[in-house]
């Protein structure tokens, strides 16, 4: 089973935008053990979308198309795909009641112009959108072969792959054998230093095959294990597993993509019970925001203060405005009072606070870019941590080094003060 | 004068790698006035990237091949050029050089898998790398298409591109016009409603090209102008831009790539010499880390409060426990209050608070989720605004909507009344 996929926009191809959906759809197709073999991109062109998608119809039984499915001149995907299959568009009523349903939700009228969204090739089938008014198309041409338009909305077309995409195959018999993949991050070491303890684990060849990436200062394993079925497949990984929990466990935050020092910190308060509060200055909100994003975080996240100015941090936090004046906003001792003043004022069992310069301006030969004071007060005390973070990097990497610094922190201290 | 580009490497189409070379390429192209109409990626697999390579040589004038230069058995770009021209590989003897010389630099002698490197389609022209072992290949076939590969390592490639590839294309004449871009960013109008007004601007051969994108529910014009020179290009522009600032001014947020509300709000508040504190409930402090993203920011932010649990909204900011037992803590009442609260507290000229059921959890009949009240407090009083969001959006998308538009109802609120 060979499959190719062709995202379908000018600003693609003209450099204006990253297509990051095609690399998502490959990975998810190599789960399922199918092959991904092309790529594709292509502007807004209905005679070289048509040619393309050709090319790749004759080449692959599975072509994935992105994006073109909008309500616009430029979305050329529906009268490409049934010239492909030489077939006239037409209306399909349930994708119309779909479109004025999700319309109605909003409480408002569907605009005219939306409903060439509900227009599909005759004969092909429409795959249901539950978040946007472009319903994707399944459509049979060319000598059997299946050609699968999805919007190219990111988190639409993620949905729909799971919901709908992924049984279709199935239920279609593609899926031979099962890819699985395991992820373990880890915060808390560098890549070099984990590729150093893990050497044994990552040499060509090995089964399970391990691999080792690194993203904004979290390490990730990803073991992949493949077997007729997923528990074979599981099983196959299981060792491996085991080995990496047991050397780097202190530092392992979370076993799954996108589960990070947030999740982690949050599991660890609501296993003790503990609430936190924030007091964040050079992070601006942002390890409130990481947490927030994260359902169910109010059972232990009680808020937090931004306290951008220094007015705030008295007003707000009860920071001594001679400690302001005499030892900086950027100093351990206002790193200590701003975590107490935030537990005391929010009635938190654990507060912590970030402060810090971010950068561009602002960095001194004492105090430079990078330099960022973490405060954390608890019921034994208040303790801080000073960060160096590399008066180089950009501003939104030292917002992120510190919040992430920050939330582990605050997790691994929870956890020794625990078992004092 | 059409390009298209290739990109080679199992681990693109594995979806293990993200190719962000062909984007650069192609913006590349397009400063230079060459349109790029196709992307494409393939494995390492010799007929299928011959395959690939006939069809886009055979479509486009200009076809760039990145990657696949290397020493290694994977690495066939420089056979499938041969095969596409029907010419044998020849040793160059001047980038065999090369290649020895730069293993000479660091100290080494050139493994003998290197010298696979040096070996050239016959009648092809090598462009020198400075700063690795691959030399890139310049070779005209099928008819006067120019074919250019390069490595895929990103910084050889864009130091070859500058200083080998650009000047070749100059040489050549291929540089008649100069393409310029501008975008116009806005925020409150439906992707549909943005079309309907501006079916005029998006017609099919209208100069200048004008196209609508729409991520995150910031809808993008981009305006595409071409000219002999940038003032040229610029001046085809004008005209369009003018029409697009005059009908939709009000919903305009910015004028460059990632321009969005959180800008033009700052912007406003820097205009008008007015501070701003936050009170977030379901954004949980992603309007403080967007505003804070932006360097300079605390000229016109002073901070904010989180107020993510019920007792925070009382203990931080003065909402009366009664309201919030009485109204629920997602109600007008409550927004109106956080508002006032903290514009009270913090000693800002401007309140704004967010609170609603981000889901996915927690929502009810009379407030399902996606329900939203936004606050403001200013001098002249205190109102505020219900939006609703969807139930079946995803907690990610609602935070981020909530955000924006409470951000983008702000700073046209404070326009209106300053105007008042």
């Amino acid at each position: 089973m060979k499959a190719a996929i062709l995202a379908i926009g000018s600003e693609l191809v003209h450099g204006e935008k990253l297509d990051t959906n095609s690399q998502w759809m490959a990975s998810r197709l190599a789960d399922l053990g199918i092959d991904t073999r092309t790529f594709a991109e292509v502007g807004d062109d209905l005679s070289e979308i048509v040619d393309l998608l050709r090319y790749l119809g004759e080449r692959h039984s599975l072509v994935i198309v992105g994006g073109g499915l909008g309500p616009t001149q430029d979305d050329l995907t529906r009268e490409a795909l049934a010239a492909i299959a030489d077939v006239p568009l037409i209306e399909d009523p349930a994708s119309l009641d779909a479109i004025r349903a999700l319309f109605a939700r909003r409480n408002r009228d569907m605009p005219e112009r939306n409903r060439i969204q509900a227009q599909l090739p005759a004969g092909t089938e429409a795959i249901p959108n539950a978040l946007g008014t472009a319903p994707g198309v399944w459509m049979t041409a060319l000598d059997a072969t299946s050609f699968v338009a999805l919007p190219g909305v990111p988190y639409e077309m993620k949905a729909m792959w799971d919901a709908e995409v992924v049984p279709r195959i199935r239920q279609r018999g593609w899926v031979r054998s099962v890819i699985v993949r395991q992820i373990v991050n880890l915060f808390g070491l560098g890549e070099s230093e984990v590729e150093g303890q893990a050497m044994d684990l990552t040499v060509r060849g090995r089964v399970p095959e391990v691999g080792i990436t690194a993203s904004d200062a979290t390490i990730a394993f990803r073991i992949t294990g493949t077997g007729p079925t997923e528990a074979d497949a599981h099983a196959q990984i299981a060792p491996t597993l085991a080995i990496i929990r047991e050397r780097f466990g202190p530092y392992i935050v979370g076993e799954a993509e996108g589960i990070d020092v947030q999740h982690a910190l949050l599991a660890e308060l609501e296993r003790r019970g503990l609430s936190l509060a924030l007091a964040e200055s050079c992070t601006g909100g942002l390890i409130a925001e990481r947490i927030t994003s994260i359902p169910g975080a109010s059972r232990s996240f009680l808020g937090g203060v931004v306290s951008y100015s220094n007015a705030v941090k008295t007003s707000a936090l009860g920071v001594p405005p001679d400690l302001l004046a005499t030892r900086g906003a950027v100093s351990p001792e206002v790193a200590q009072a701003m975590a107490a003043g935030v537990r005391d004022r929010l009635g938190a069992d654990v507060g912590l606070s970030v402060t810090g310069i971010a950068g561009p301006g602002g960095g001194t030969p004492e105090k430079p870019v990078g330099l960022v004071y973490l405060g954390l007060a608890t019921a034994s005390g208040v303790v801080h941590r000073e960060l160096r973070l590399g008066s180089e990097q950009p501003r939104s990497v030292i917002q992120s080094r510190a919040a992430k610094h920050a939330m582990n922190w605050a997790r691994q201290t929870i956890q020794i003060r625990d078992q004092d």
